[in-house]
């Protein structure tokens, strides 16, 4: 069981709205306070839902002082009338925090196309925010779930010149994952005082090595969205430059939205496999992850994954279409964990299928794609293709 | 039954080299008469077979006589033995017909990785030889597939000027369709004579509208060819300009090439539809290609097409994230068949389920986009995903 450190500052309230279904958690406020800065990173998708379009908005203008998150209903697809619907829960919220409706970012999470159920979740917002209190980051992790198995929760507290600060964050499994969800959510904070500009800059890196490296379909969701919250509580002096001890937070952030990551796409959808794909000696990173998203998106390499079948042809079919210049197919190497099973452009002579086997066997597996024309690399995680993920998506409306 | 008409100027033979199962028609040999003309198109995989190496050469080098297709053993993943396998089956064949080698081009399909068996063809071809005639096309169609369901051929007669001309092709499903058989090959043959120069631009753009335009999971072949070769022995006059015979000789080819794709996606690896995506109002052909290939490929849609599910949420998801600079989510409009499902961002008015549902039902099923910012258009097919297509592919090698 992992440690859980509170955030000073943050505090978060969760209640059931009945959203969806009656009972469960569905509605999580979290409450940042005075004097915290907070950025934001949002879906690239250019059909993004109302609660984005909103949290956008209001963030650009102002510091937020709640965060209010549902789930069962993404508010997606649901045109001018869920800008409303979202502006609704945002004046309920506010009334009853007396601050102003500009001063909250709304997140919604389940279902596409329905209306957002106003009703039920202004009904709520007493009981969330009578249960405000800075323990609750796991009740939070639990109360942003949808169709992920497990709650997701990672925490870091880090000595620093005899102080200490803390990163703790929540996340939910959607985004490029379960994109049918229509989100991945996450929520990171930390207790430093930090400079917004240096803060964004530390989320932008650490989503860039995290969630824009994982990959379950390729489908990327309309709700997608990340912030990161800095409350300066912590007896640590302000970040307000690129010194040692933002360096450390950087390092620890990053470190952290990939522990994120990595159990998204281990939650994913009929996931038997945990695929890290490690592409080197490419020319620059952004050819080396060309490969490695072609050979995690392509489906066949996804059901050979899920066969636990060591289909090399596959593999070097997929870097041969990945769209790279000039690429020396001869020139490449592949290794699956340890073991070098293809170079010179077919199988390697030392390559024993009994290897192979053995080295798809475990349900962790790395390929190392050697590419030999240059310094660059990139690692990126993804999973298989299974009857189940089929079953999960042709079922989910039904 | 379609009516297959013999091109004058070609004969085919068959015969059964034992490659992979005894006894299986598994080898095909094209004869093109003297002063034929012949142009190809071939996979762009960096990762191409030995067989694709060498016809592109031969082809360089000199017009061919003999096209020599084998099943069962792709020759693909073989590195430089690859080539040496595939110059010897040329050499075998130039001996006992009595051509230079560099008059064949060659042609595998089969298993990726594993030596091309040359004895065994070598063995065959005097088989093959002795069988040549004009009315094998329907053998030959049998005679070139893998896992295909069923022979794809396809011919047309056409009236000219009170003479006539024939174009009759083969296929089989591979290419983005089953890449892992590792290939799409397909034999196209005239009986007009017809400018190289032409009959190569004439090839490019009834592939680009056939071809190119079909996927099934997004992969592309190792060993993908498509040849055209005039045989000239049609009465009609020579096409060595871009006269009104070469302008039906165009749109007969972009007919008779469309059928042949439209053959594979329907014996596409467990497909249980059949998607005609329709993208119009595009500012660029290239922008409609991106959202109909981005809707065609994206796995969410695929499982709902699998599960006859309306579920225009995954479409819009999909569209949002095609790349598409300054996209308005709002402008775009979706059909299903003639049934207005989605406009304004959201489910339309207009619309019910039950209409939906209906729409959904039958294998065929056309979706139509509506960009709304420009003039351009495309139509893309292809299929679902369904348990089917996992099981083939996770269950191929073993």
């Amino acid at each position: 069981m992992t440690t859980i450190h509170p955030v000073a500052g943050v505090r978060i309230g969760i209640a059931s709205a009945g959203i969806k279904k009656v009972g469960r958690k569905d509605l999580v406020v979290f409450e940042l306070a005075e004097g915290s800065a907070t950025v934001g990173v949002f879906t690239r998708n250019a059909f993004c839902a109302a609660p984005v379009i909103v949290a956008r908005e209001n963030l650009a203008a102002t510091q937020p002082k709640y965060l209010l998150v549902n789930t069962g209903n993404a508010n997606a697809g649901t045109g001018a009338s869920g800008i409303e619907a979202a502006q609704a829960t945002l004046a309920a919220l506010a009334q009853a925090a007396k601050c102003e409706p500009a001063q909250i970012l709304p997140f919604s999470t389940g279902v596409i196309g329905e209306p957002l159920p106003v009703a039920k979740i202004e009904a709520a917002i007493p009981a969330a925010l009578s249960d405000l209190q800075t323990n609750n980051w796991a009740q939070a992790a639990e109360g942003i779930m949808t169709t992920d198995t497990r709650p997701k929760v990672a925490s870091r507290q880090v000595e620093f010149g005899g102080e200490r600060f803390v990163i703790t964050g929540v996340t939910k499994g959607a985004g490029m994952i379960r994109p049918n969800m229509a989100t991945m959510l996450s929520y990171v904070a930390t207790d430093l005082a930090i400079d917004e500009v240096l803060l964004q800059q530390a989320l932008l890196r650490a989503v860039d090595q995290s969630y824009h490296r994982i990959t379950v379909d390729g489908d990327t969701s309309t709700n997608d969205a990340c912030t990161l919250s800095a409350t300066g509580q912590s007896a640590l002096p302000r970040v307000d430059s690129d010194n040692e001890l933002y360096q450390v937070f950087c390092e620890t952030l990053d470190d952290l939205l990939l522990e994120l990551a990595q159990m998204m796409v281990r939650d994913g959808e009929g996931a038997t496999k945990f695929f890290q794909i490690e592409v080197s000696g490419g020319k620059t990173e952004q050819e080396c992850l060309d490969v490695a998203f072609t050979i995690a998106e392509s489906p066949l390499v996804k059901t050979a994954l899920f066969a636990s079948d060591p289909n090399w042809g596959r593999l070097l079919a997929a870097i041969g279409r990945a769209g790279l210049h000039d690429l020396v197919i001869d020139d490449v190497t592949l290794h699956l964990n340890d073991v070098l099973i293809a170079e010179q452009g077919c199988r390697a002579a030392s390559y024993t299928e009994e290897q192979g086997v053995a080295a798809m066997a475990p349900t962790d597996i790395v390929l190392r794609v050697g590419l030999n024309r240059g310094p660059a690399q990139t690692t990126v995680y993804t999973t298989d293709f299974s009857y189940d993920y089929v079953r999960i998506n042709a079922e989910y409306r039904t």
